[in-house]
């Protein structure tokens, strides 16, 4: 191949979506540079799958940020790092307990310096507006906003290299769609991990919001979902 | 006092220039909370200044967050983390080799979930664009585009509880005019620490981009500058 592939950052979770949006990535021909957080999460398997579908779907690279951001509040309050009891009784109005405090915007922050650091204008994150749990950070005007903010904020933009482009291939998708697509593009969905309150073998609690809109999800797609679930 | 003080981030470095805008925001009548960041910048002093910055002007708290970025390329290849040297002849032309990729919207990223976990909706950090090295995250159009960001990424924006201000009171000013507006303010600038390669006893280098742009500001203002120079 004389073509040199252009570079992109993925950010991947583990989740299904992020694994999807990876896979989306990389059919378009992109060299992909796989990033995860360890925020203390408490569903740490997320960063094993993520590890696996990051190999399994032939990205460059994983890396793993750690950010502790305890001394800034921790993340604020949020089922997700907190010993607050993840709800299992289904969606309510407005946003979960488990929103975590600017949490996509200091994500796709580091994914831009990073993307300047490996020669990327493209980053890819699998944020959905359609089967979501509410977080004001997954909605097309969020994505705009720090597209615009990205190519304010960089050397790379402001010495006209190139332009940044914030991809979020899923957005208008439904859990169906995302996963129907994923399928047709090879992902692997055993690999992938969604559960907010995994048991300590892995199995998925199937009742989380997460889980919830995965099971829906996989019933849409009129596909069985591969995960264990307890 | 029978009215509750609002609440404010204020990103505090322990150069003279974040030292003034903490004075600005007290003033104000915020109840500030102080925020630095070690990221393995070389100059190591400026902690300690922060600290001492923080207090000395009446901050609320002061939280260190260590932001390890090593994993994504360590915030690149700068000369204020890596073992580059530290530019001495003056300001060039373009872009300083002391970029640090994405750095003020990685801080203000952060800065952003504090004052979400604080309840806080004003946010002040002190850039400057006028007598300032050339990054691109100094300008104005990079702060009102961090600040449209901060109104539609967040629960608190979304759910109408306030509108996120990012404060930038020093962004039209000199550096002379930065020096009288804090010295009217109360500013004890030997406790500031500007230097990007103080030696190991933390005396200023004098020739480096900031020391000179420090100097300049001194002489700008009519007053001599407290810090110990080599």
């Amino acid at each position: 191949m004389s073509e040199i592939a252009k570079q992109a950052v993925v950010l991947v979770s583990g989740g299904l979506d992020s694994a999807t949006t990876l896979a989306i990535a990389r059919r378009a021909g992109f060299a992909c540079h796989a990033l995860s957080f360890d925020y203390g999460q408490r569903h740490r398997f997320e960063l094993e799958a993520a590890r696996a579908v990051s190999a399994a779907l032939g990205a460059v690279d994983h890396r793993v940020v750690t950010l502790d951001l305890t001394a800034a509040g921790g993340f604020g309050h949020s089922a997700l790092t907190d010993r607050i009891d993840v709800p299992k009784a289904g969606p309510g109005a407005g946003i979960p307990v488990t929103y975590v405090p600017a949490r996509n915007t200091i994500f796709l922050s580091i994914a831009l310096g990073y993307a300047e650091v490996v020669g990327a204008f493209d980053i890819f994150i699998g944020v959905n507006a359609v089967d979501y749990s509410g977080y004001p950070d997954c909605r097309p005007a969020f994505i705009a906003a720090f597209e615009r903010l990205a190519n304010l904020a960089t050397a790379a933009a402001v010495e006209d290299k190139g332009r940044f482009t914030i991809h979020a291939p899923l957005i208008d998708l439904t859990k169906g769609q995302i996963i129907r697509t994923g399928l047709s593009l090879g992902v692997d969905y055993s690999l992938t991990h969604s559960c907010y309150d995994p048991s300590a073998d892995g199995a998925s609690c199937g009742q989380c919001d997460s889980c919830r809109l995965r099971r829906a999800g996989f019933e849409q797609a009129g596909v069985r979902d591969p995960v264990r679930y307890r």
